[in-house]
């Protein structure tokens, strides 16, 4: 889980299947999500209506379906090409400063 | 040289160097760059202040400097990673759309 970085709605839900994929109660996911009550509630009732996890009653407990496996197998797909992307940009960026730096009249004073 | 698509300031001093390494005159520069007179007069005297250009008054032709060259260099690098960093987003793009239908309650309709 990322923890101090702005978390989107894809990052949430991956965070919530993670946590269910050893199966999980609503306040194991609520604590293991770094979730409100509220938030909890509002995202359960998606991935249980969009089929990625189902909820077990008689054990009380919220478990991954194949569908939240695949979700996660892409999701995963998608935070590495992220990463990789944001890496590459710094780059580009460093390569863009050097550019600049060389058609610009404006000379650093030091 | 680029058409069709907008270039930025960095691709403009590109497409005069890439002109000016086979040495060439202010007209030829203006074609082969793809550029108004008066922008080329901006940029000329851009690429001349900073050394990436010299100007051979004898023969009235423009030549690339080694610093020109060093420019052209960093800007290919530039350049293949931009591209690179575009065929990646697309992919990111992609995934993303996958990730958000397997989570959206909305279905398409057919």
């Amino acid at each position: 889980m990322r923890l101090g970085i702005y978390r989107n709605r894809l990052d949430i839900v991956a965070d919530i299947l993670n946590v269910v994929s050893w199966k999980a109660k609503k306040t194991q996911i609520m604590y293991g999500a770094n979730l409100s009550y509220k938030v909890l509630q509002r995202y359960l009732a998606t991935v249980v209506e969009t089929s990625l996890v189902s909820f077990d009653s008689a054990q009380n407990y919220y478990v991954l379906t194949p569908k939240g496996k695949e979700f996660l197998m892409a999701y995963r797909a998608y935070s590495r090409n992220n990463k990789n992307v944001e890496k590459r940009l710094d780059d580009i960026c460093d390569q863009k400063k050097f550019l600049d730096g060389l058609c610009s009249k404006r000379q650093t004073s030091q």
